[in-house]
């Protein structure tokens, strides 16, 4: 049966993530995503009503032309997880393809929002959910997909894998290595070790390079919370307003957040559309998140609650909020220019869980809302945070358990790919035979 | 009555601390430590049998001949914690002194053992056990030195408090804010808050500005031991050899290494001088520390014991060794080279425990063990660490607790000081007024 | 005869220099400057109509309130050189004093600009024009102000030196150290050689500390102007587009561009209001500079004169315009956006001549700039610039000039002096003794 | 005619360079080249009596074995200039192949250097001279070998290209784009542009990514030239020692110290082994070098000079010296240390006319040798230079007058062609059709 890749999005850039591969006449679609920084560059631009093809021409979405070059059906489209960069360009793209949407029941939710805020284009495509561990056959010939669980800085993450007649595709986007989660299970590494001691074994891993440059090994989530309980701890005896700051989608650290507050004796509150939109969801599907919390998406509602926190007293209240990378028009960048009617006093506190996008204009912006904050005398406590994906070590690692027989780096660009490409050589493996190093827009042909 | 500050060492500098307060003619010295680095530039110095002169001409010890300035009588010579920029010029300088030496029993302990490797001077000091929370009466004009329990990368850190009649001298060098740290008792706040709010208050704070150019708060050692924990739990399922280095001195690290260990099946065990020595006498004064763990100390029989490792097979044993910061002949570089009977194998890990001294002749050093280990096969886990020293929240909290009426700060030289200056003027001190930046070699008049 | 130094403002920051001398009943103001930065934070503040208080609270211009501690009367204002941080408080603080501001030619045509810009304040100080090497008497007690010519970023740049009874006063802000500057004389080493050997010799010198933690020495505008002419001409047979930009009041390295887009070939022309309003008042005054340049500094004749641009084909035409840091609404940025007629090809060269103000926003802002050129197809040439400041070498030699008694570091913060007060320490002087480093607000008592 | 490159070495590091290209059955090596630091990180290694084999294992030479798997004769051995990490292989390998060695004259004298010390193998092969712009016949299937004049850091520096009946192949390791070289001929670019217009046009070109991740453009050597003129030019007062490094085979460097050491009125001298080797060979073949400057390469007749210049009087003489990136054996270290007779006064100056090379082993023994320098009292000045590599405009106008049907990066590893290939990718490249990203030891078809 012959195998192929098509390397749509995402193999030149962190963001547009997508990836075909057709197992004799059956395609599967992995990710669908959205380059947010490609559309951000442009002052006020509204992506909802814009038309693919100008978004593929920004570099925004991905160029999905090559898959007039896979001759085969596509079976399924099958994100891996919620991100904007693997589900953002679904409702630009997927009304393309006659085949349903295939992810785990958080991922799904937030991919009929992103259906339902499109203006331009009508999906009808099934939603189909599958949990971690599930498989479903994938067309006639054979194939079979398979979700493992992984662990991520969102909830139910998996990796998909595509079992063919040649061996198994990994599709390995975007994890880390994590025994100790907060939420969910650990990742299956017991699962990813059976692959690779399978009969036909894994014909190809696809691998998230985000940190392939970063030397040892992400840190579980369980550190990150470690420090942030100590972080809030430190603070019990402080009589004024605490304010924190996270990534929205970030379930388990802003039930971390919401947990910690309590201990401390402060009634948490999400604010923000986005807050509301990630953790109304984790709650409404019933995952292991404090049903009883707070959330406020509307403008104006948020203002009324603010009003209230300060009548109360901000001593009583931790406002979990929007702005964790300095957004010029978040909840957190307007309280620091006095914008709300939450006022900060000399001595409060700002958790940033969270780390800046090493990025020159999200440097710009974070240090400007920083800025902002100590004019209004706040103290900030930031980078109380670890990665979502995998390091050197854990790369070792995952290759040590699938021993695939071909890798394609993916989730970064040539010079992102190089850590990967060394360590890979390391264990044997050889650029441009087993090692394929590719960028947007090929086709390897693997059997 | 009179009360004078002599900014003696460690005021230029990270090393060779010494700082002594007068209370009429009552005379308190608090530290008297060495600059290691300022013997290492020196090819194959050796220290043991210098003249004190020559080491002040060098910059390696505090020029205490400001001392003759002083009108009084030295009652007490008082270490805060056994590291050697604290303890390491006691040997050469105590004998001048005819005063006891009064620090807690394990700085105590580290002393004594400077004291017989000294060959230049003999010092007949008393040596006065003291713990955190006692107090002594200094001299007869109703002063008191008390001690209060901090935490640091070594345990049975103090600052000590001088108490005067014109209110108290803290001499806060060197601590983070900690309130689960590992081994001991968290920082005495509450004693803090109590001083600041007494009769008196506190006439003067000098205080460790390490950190002080680093945002936000030094987290807790349980974020370290989380961080390390998680990283030798991932490596439970790994047959092959696994090497950790860390601060030999740091008892709470070499705690955690030693019981993860064993949790992931692994006899530990301590291997270099000075391993043995720290660890040896935090096991003889009885702290909370595994009395099982075999050290080893000399290199005859760390050869033997190494051989008997490869013998028994290496995914038995956890070797915590010396060199994290890649010293040339330490234990862990020397593995590296291949000049041990420990042979690394191809995917062996090697864990630091701590993070590079960012000063570019160390950051060559470790640069090249970690080469020369990764040319052994070996994967290198780096910067499981926290640092010891309050970054800029925990002094602002400390600013808070003690509202000082003088602060003079140490432990760095003025680039270094300027993040704590620019804190301390936001909280209202006035550089030259009541905020006293200064050199080594000062008389601070403060009363 | 008591003489004080006040240092009213830029001794915490870089900006808003103001510094008063008082010799006997004689009082001269050096400096009276803005801090930008300070005011870019807030969006679209205007502080054209603003009120000194309001701008002094916001730390945009020098809190002055403490020269009510000075006892003496104002003689004279005197700006250094044209920068708007030695000269952009002038309109808002001049008024209430009762003393004539002199200045070189320069220097005095655009502080005559800000004046009429102003909206608030009304001044009516005398403008008296002073050339470099020449005197005016002060008082009637004995002191004279001489202009020593400096070399620096901006042309006819000065060091006052006020001549005391008790010795001189020097005021070194801003230079290098430059002998072969293009534009004007070298640097007058000899006089501060002469300064320092007269028989009361300098008595104090306030220093300009920009780079005082840079090592070396500052090349020489020969050496900017050498990469420049090697830059250029390399782009001899390109031809398509070439775009410039540089600081539109380094007049000398402006003329540069002049002169080396006429050497290959390319008509240069001046975009811009501050272009136009720095090499106009250049042009008017008289200094070696191209008479024959076209100027055009409002929007809508440039967008007239772009148009032109392209109709004659973008060979011909070398623009130099604003955006040096990226600046949002300058003209090269809305050229990167595609909003003035000038259309940017595939290939088109755009030349920085400067470097990127090493803060965040500025960082940010430029990265941006460059990615939307970029986006356009232009090759980008950066950091063609040398600094307008001394480092440590020039330091050093200034010192070895002076040989002053006491010495003020100025223009930076705490941070910034601490390389200076190393180098100064290095050469005998003791902090707090004759090494003066000091905070906004303070008086210093010399004699 | 069957096509075919051998990328042997210097795909996956820079350092040891090796390429071979087959053409029908004749076959052209460029370069043989050593990789220094694989042999440094080995304690006291030396390399004149290793075997080939001990050093292709190390890394430190290329591993030629895949040329058995070239079908045809090697006609020569073409080192493109005389840096050692191009030319420091031929004694360990060229003796395997029965071909001559082609150069230009002073890269052929520095190879026979070279061949006389090596004591493991003998190499008979004849040395031939060729000059930049002349020919030589190759095999008899119709292919010539051209020289094209480049310009880089060592003079004398070639392209080679091979001329085949396919097309050229233009091999352009190591050049940057000066049209002012201080010594020597201007880069041919006139040359580059006719073979980009010739019928068959360039078949592939192999490029020189050392500064392929570095915006903008190399300046040219007037610029170091102008930059140390104004350096030295400003030290014409001082009466007391000036010391200078600079890299030993930098002819054009050592040219400009030797004129402008005469132009203030001192004597250079050029000391060290390497001085002498690279400096005396250049006077010797007669390049526009002083014929009368001193040197002196052996240990003793430098300590009796050095002893003559400090009888005489240190402000007579500037001593040219070994050093420059503080190696622990080099002669600046060791005056640094106090182990030569020259002694270093608070206030002489060393000038540093060359980069650190960024590796932490380098910046850390860099470090340290600045270290002593300042604690003898000398002024250091560091960075007086510029590249001899291409940065990223260089390489756009390169692919401008080329046109290469093929490219493949080489002079880096993979982390260090990404820049190139982002560029190559905008002009119109593709990875893995016609640009070819490569590892050591890979065989590329062309044809």
């Amino acid at each position: 049966m012959e195998i192929e890749i098509a390397t749509i999005g995402g193999y030149e850039e962190v963001g547009r993530q997508m990836t075909a591969v057709r197992a004799g006449s059956d395609i599967v679609i992995f990710d669908m995503g959205l380059n947010l920084s490609k559309v951000l560059i442009h002052d006020n631009l509204r992506t909802e009503g814009m038309h693919s093809l100008d978004l593929i021409d920004m570099g925004a979405i991905p160029d999905d032309r090559i898959m007039n070059d896979l001759e085969g059906d596509v079976q399924a489209i099958v994100p891996t997880h919620g991100h904007l960069d693997h589900i953002g360009a679904i409702s630009k793209l997927a009304h393309r393809y006659d085949a349903p949407i295939v992810a785990t029941p958080f991922t799904l939710e937030l991919v009929k929002g992103e259906l339902e805020e499109e203006q331009k284009f009508d999906t009808d495509s099934d939603l189909i959910e599958m949990e971690a561990g599930e498989t479903m056959t994938i067309g006639d010939e054979g194939c079979e997909l398979e979700f493992v669980n992984v662990t991520h800085s969102i909830i139910q993450a998996i990796n998909p894998v595509l079992h063919t007649p040649e061996g198994a595709i990994v599709y390995g986007l975007d994890k880390r290595m994590d025994h100790t989660p907060v939420i969910g299970d650990p990742i299956d590494m017991e699962r990813f070790r059976e692959l690779g001691r399978e009969d036909n074994g894994v014909l190809c891993y696809i691998e998230d390079c985000t940190n392939a440059n970063k030397k040892g090994r992400t840190p579980s989530e369980s550190v990150a919370r470690e420090h942030l309980r100590d972080t809030l701890y430190s603070m019990e005896d402080y009589d004024g307003g605490i304010v924190a700051t996270t990534f929205s989608s970030h379930i388990a650290r802003v039930k971390s957040l919401i947990e910690f507050a309590r201990d401390i004796g402060r009634e948490p509150l999400l604010l923000g559309r986005s807050m509301e939109t990630y953790s109304g969801t984790a709650k409404r599907i019933g995952v292991d998140f404090p049903s009883d919390v707070e959330m406020v998406g509307y403008r104006h509602a948020i203002e009324q609650k603010l009003e209230q926190i300060m009548n109360d007293g901000k001593e009583n209240y931790l406002p979990v909020v929007t702005g964790h990378q300095g957004e010029p028009r978040a909840m957190l960048t307007r309280m620091a220019r006095g914008e709300t009617p939450y006022e900060l006093d000399e001595g409060d506190k700002v958790v940033f869980s969270a780390r800046v996008i090493p990025e020159p204009t999200n440097e710009g912006q974070r240090y400007q809302a920083e800025k902002l904050l100590g004019m209004q005398g706040a103290r900030v406590y930031s980078d109380i945070h670890v990665s979502g994906h995998l390091c050197q070590e854990g790369h070792y690692t995952m290759l040590e358990a699938l021993q695939p027989q071909n890798i394609i780096p993916a989730h970064q660009d040539l010079s992102g790919f190089s850590g990967y490409v060394d360590l890979a050589s390391d264990k044997g493996y050889t650029l441009g035979e087993d090692l394929h190093t590719t960028t947007n827009g090929n086709i390897i042909q693997l059997v």
